[in-house]
């Protein structure tokens, strides 16, 4: 099977770790008989400060025809600047990549091992940007409109059940697990937002109830609670999903639980495409020294597979980069090793 | 001084925590010359269920003479209830409570010791409730505005300066402590949120800009990169400034820190009244076999003393609770102990 895959590094270490990713997949053996055609594509702010445009209009296009992708990481500006908004959240909504899926696992000896999914809504919430700003006598006010739709959270919901299925289904095959059965934890705060999360609430629920999620186990959390309980016993959740800003505030939550950013993947996915990106930002405090960690898009790629159906190739990346950790002799600085990005990039690449 | 205090218990361990806050003040020595009138009001969802009303407008008129109060916690409905809506969120606004002081600290001898403040926007941001739902062909879609204003924004600022200075002088006079200077942590979500989270960055940064907060040093954090680093060193954080929303899912992540929300305290702070307010919440599952943990209560009480000025009664209260935390032998279930309510309360009444 030939795969396009479109290739965004972005800004800072964007630039480091997304090379990475792409060596990985060349080198995965030529028994799953995949063979990738690589597109190096543009966004971000080093892309806005040459062409006055932060995300092209070709890389979108490109995208359109690509079966899967990798994007690294985008600088901001700290201040608002004109014409500039972020590249990662305008793609989500223009290829309808209507799921964040973020998973966050230690390695299987950990002391206190975690393993759970965080499935963010993508598309809608406050991130659907809608603002205005007015003034009154009392100075300025704005507003933001958060939207939430009985689509887009049945959508998500299944998602989140399907995944919970899929997982089940990989421990029911042997790897031990810290999990009994397939749960999803539905995230909000319907206690203030009655209508918008009430609706998220509810059509996640109905959806969830849908008899092919029957195994699965439904619990559902306020998000302050949830953040509370994640840091208490982030052992006890498998899969959670929420609406798009919980989900962001989240699985960050949930990164540092795991010891690193570095560490933590995502794969933002649509009916039929998958980009995979890591949770971590363009890190620009080390950039262009070569020590930032290529794990999260390593993994972000296996994620990428798995959502093009490509679990056995995914199976293998995730074994190699467990292997790495496990070992732990040649790990990045961010989790308090020296190796460097490409001698951390050889060691998964040998055990591929 | 006389001061008349508005005690409403609420639902679930409301009832068990509220009557164990009057008691400590009630104890108080006498060479501070405070004397205290006592006034039981109804709120929550048992009044709800009797009256059809869940903040009765004889409490909002009440407490409206009085100088602070005491809330305990109120049990929602896991469905929208028709006419039902939470009393605190309404209290908040109705007395004009525009600031929510939450600190967040381990004893002074913790092993990681942690010492912050939440100062969290009270009165608007998504809690101004505006919501609507409309059909489309596509099935609901459901609408909330998050409104974030400059004066707000401003004020909240202004308080976390305030709290800042204040801190440092306490600190100054002997304590040791783990900060070297004031410090206030800007938390917002500009990067998606140009004009609403935007018009909170710059109004706070305008706020501690001014003179008197000189020697405040002020940073900014996106906030899930702020819950990250509030798991990962949450030692660096000494006064946390927040949107109402974000402040409340921070506060219940810093709570995840020191052990138990049966240790948070808060305090709902107007120009001239102070409502304190345990973090926890109704606890139905604990209720009535008197274990619950009285201490974010007497904190609570504390906290409302510091907002009326009584620095000197705040200061005795929080010590015996310290002494109490740090012999660690009389403490409730939360934390690992067997102690009952009664029994936690009797040993920091003896260490007032
Ligand atoms: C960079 C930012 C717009 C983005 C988001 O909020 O979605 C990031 O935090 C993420 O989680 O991918
Ligand atoms: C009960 C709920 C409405 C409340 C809030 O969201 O403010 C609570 O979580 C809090 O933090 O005081």
């Amino acid at each position: 099977r030939a795969l396009t895959i479109g290739l965004i590094p972005g800004d800072g270490i964007g630039k480091e770790v997304i090379p990475a990713g792409r060596r990985v997949l060349e080198a995965l053996p030529a028994s799953l008989g995949l063979k990738f055609d690589f597109v190096d594509l543009n966004a971000g702010w080093e892309t806005f400060e040459k062409t006055g445009v932060a995300l092209p209009e070709e890389t979108v296009q490109t995208l359109q025809s690509c079966n899967g992708g990798l994007f690294g990481a985008v600088s901001s500006p700290t201040t608002a600047v004109k014409g500039y908004s972020s590249p990662i959240v305008a793609l989500r909504k223009r290829l309808a990549l209507y799921a964040n899926v973020r998973p966050v696992k230690t390695v299987a000896t950990a002391k206190k091992p975690i393993d759970m999914v965080i499935v963010r809504e993508n598309t809608e919430d406050l991130y659907v940007k809608e603002e205005k700003t007015y003034d009154t006598p009392e100075g300025k006010v704005a507003e933001a409109i958060k939207r939430i739709s009985e689509k887009a959270s049945t959508n998500i919901a299944a998602m989140a059940g399907e995944i919970a299925l899929r997982r089940q289904k990989i421990r029911a095959s042997g790897a031990p697990s810290i999990h009994k059965g397939p749960l999803v934890t539905v995230t909000h705060k319907s206690n203030v937002l009655s209508q918008t999360d009430g609706l998220f609430r509810t059509a996640s629920k109905a959806a969830l109830a849908d008899p092919r999620f029957s195994s699965v186990k439904v619990e559902e959390q306020i998000v302050d609670s949830m953040v509370y309980k994640l840091f208490r016993q982030p052992e006890a959740y498998d899969v959670i999903v929420a609406p798009n800003l919980y989900g962001d505030i989240l699985s960050d939550g949930a990164a540092a639980l795991v010891g690193s950013l570095g560490l933590v993947p995502s794969a933002n996915v649509g009916k039929t495409f998958a980009l995979g990106e890591p949770c971590h930002g363009s890190a620009p405090d080390i950039q262009g020294q070569g020590i930032s960690n290529p794990i999260a898009t390593i993994r972000s790629a296996a994620l990428m597979l798995e959502f093009l159906d490509e679990e056995e190739a995914a199976a293998k990346i995730y074994a190699a980069v467990d292997a790495n950790l496990e070992e732990g002799k040649l790990v990045s600085p961010d989790l308090g090793g020296t190796a460097k990005t490409e001698e951390v990039l050889q060691d998964i690449l040998r055990r591929l």
